[in-house]
């Protein structure tokens, strides 16, 4: 029991100069407090993530710290969320070793001082089994301003952010199983897999000139049918119109059948939103001030269900679900 | 990976129903949203719980959905805040049943209906380790005045909520290892251990007559201790005085050593608060109507430290620690 209450004196000592909202009252206390400027509301959103479920074992444990918050502020971005903070509950295995508490908490402070947040509060426990982490990430928006998934109107535009399949395919190249890619692509394509980038300015920007809009985590397909079924609309895109880094276009030239990976494989992190055709060049002006591609590919239709144009004209069909996180932020 | 999807689909049908609050929006998006009332700031606790280090593997699923909850809402009652909302992540075992499902969402169901609360939001996964809990819960406090630790006063008096120890000796009394005890006292304190009561009414309406506050999970001597050095302060308190149980009483006049495990062994979800003299005939006031027993034990010295004078009247010593939680919000 000494060596445990060490561990967690060790822990503390490590977390608490993460806790730099004075709202956090240094970790001290049962409970931490958060102001909201009037006229704003809080969004909030959780994910709890298991070493050799939603990582890798061997992962650098700053790798995975930065993820887990990455991939709460890509919700809180797709939401039009400005963050304001977050609690962290940790249940550490046993053999935790000091480096990998520096190493776990060096990352969360890298990713603090990029995105401007700091840790309000949390817990920390022991487990048996495996590494266990769970963040729950607050942003302030315009009370009545949040971004759903259910305003998408017919004739609406379909849009991504950035390129989709690379958090896929970076999996596969994380864990040496694409020697078909250079070198370099491998380190391109692993580091969009470990390092997700939350589209936080251009998502607060992009306000209410989007109707709809969500974060890809389950593969474009799941996820676009998502916000499809919760606007009671359907869409027609083309897969030839979905955006793709070069280090993946290198690899479908000589596959194509790999496409279908890319817009099922999840852990992409980019927004997908619609909005009308009269917002068009607002929101390109917008990406452009924030540095970012954006690329339509397709179109809200008033008849429900997700049509998938093929590279050779030819509908694409694709089975329900593939592999899914269990979100209870799916719509099921 | 069917099966996988199917227990999920369950789950979400589970959950569903516990999202009461429209910010929720029925878990079909990303995030929730919730509103503050004007002059009112967001109080925030986290705690996560493991099977088989926090609750026994066999205690009934519906029993521990009960306690999780009650656990944060009694962060938030020693903090004053009135419970606004709950996000939960939930690490499922293997070997997960429906019926387990059905008794775990029954005892949230419960608890939601008796403390006026809703799930906002959250995140099931699978995990090859126990079963592992999460939740993180929101409440209201008017700005600024949230119940810290910091403000106890030399000449405060130390006050109690309930009673002290039932929780510790209830978990012996749950494992079958308090033989000497009869069977009305054992479900007794059982029943303390698996459903603590949080003190919301009382700690809600206590606000600023208590200087500083918390709630005793940790033990009465570890948490005061974290409360008088949070303010800076010490404490004398008469071991005689901290109020027991009937049940307890019974057992500690056969073995006066085992008062020693009522005041360190935790579990209690009592709150300790300190409050000047002058404040004393409306705390009992407040406490007659909300029937519920309040017992001052001692008194805040400007002499940094807890000394505790024990039946005979000799000083106390104590280990410093005794079993804790790992929790951030130690002060360590």
């Amino acid at each position: 029991m000494a060596g445990a209450l060490n561990e967690f004196d060790l822990i503390a000592r490590y977390l608490r100069p993460l806790a730099l909202d004075p709202g956090a009252l240094g970790l001290k206390d049962d409970a931490a407090v958060l102001s909201v400027p009037p006229g704003q509301e809080l969004v909030m959103t959780a994910d709890a993530i298991v070493a050799g479920v939603h990582f890798l074992p061997d992962d650098p444990p700053d790798l995975v710290a930065r993820k887990l918050l990455r991939v709460n502020l890509s919700d809180l971005a797709a939401k039009g969320a400005r963050p304001a903070g977050y609690l962290m509950t940790i249940a550490w295995p046993h053999g935790l070793t000091e480096a990998m508490v520096a190493q776990f908490v060096a990352g969360l402070a890298q990713d603090q001082a990029g995105f401007g947040i700091a840790l309000l509060g949390g817990d920390t426990v022991m487990t048996p089994g495996p590494w266990t982490l769970s963040v729950t990430a607050f942003g302030h928006v315009a009370a009545g301003g949040m971004r759903t998934r259910t305003g998408a109107k017919p004739g609406d535009e379909v849009w991504i952010t950035g390129t989709i399949g690379d958090g896929a395919f970076g999996l596969l190249a994380a864990q040496g199983s694409l020697p078909q890619a250079s070198a370099e692509d491998q380190a391109y394509l692993a580091n969009r897999y470990h390092l997700p980038q939350p589209r936080l300015e251009f998502g607060v920007r992009l306000g209410a000139l989007a109707s709809a809009g969500l974060d890809v985590s389950d593969g474009l397909i799941a996820d676009l049918g998502h916000l499809l079924n919760a606007s009671g609309t359907g869409a027609r895109i083309d897969i030839g119109r979905v955006p793709l880094s070069p280090a993946l276009w290198g690899l479908i030239a000589g596959d194509p059948v790999l496409l279908r990976q890319a817009v099922t494989g999840g852990d992409d992190y980019e927004l997908c939103f619609t909005a009308p055709p009269a917002a068009s060049q607002d929101i390109r002006a917008l990406a452009a001030e924030s540095g970012l591609k954006v690329t339509v590919i397709g179109q809200v239709t008033r008849e429900q269900g997700l049509c998938v144009t093929g590279l050779d004209g030819t509908p694409m069909t694709f089975e329900a679900g593939g592999y899914r996180h269990f979100g209870m932020d799916d719509s099921l």
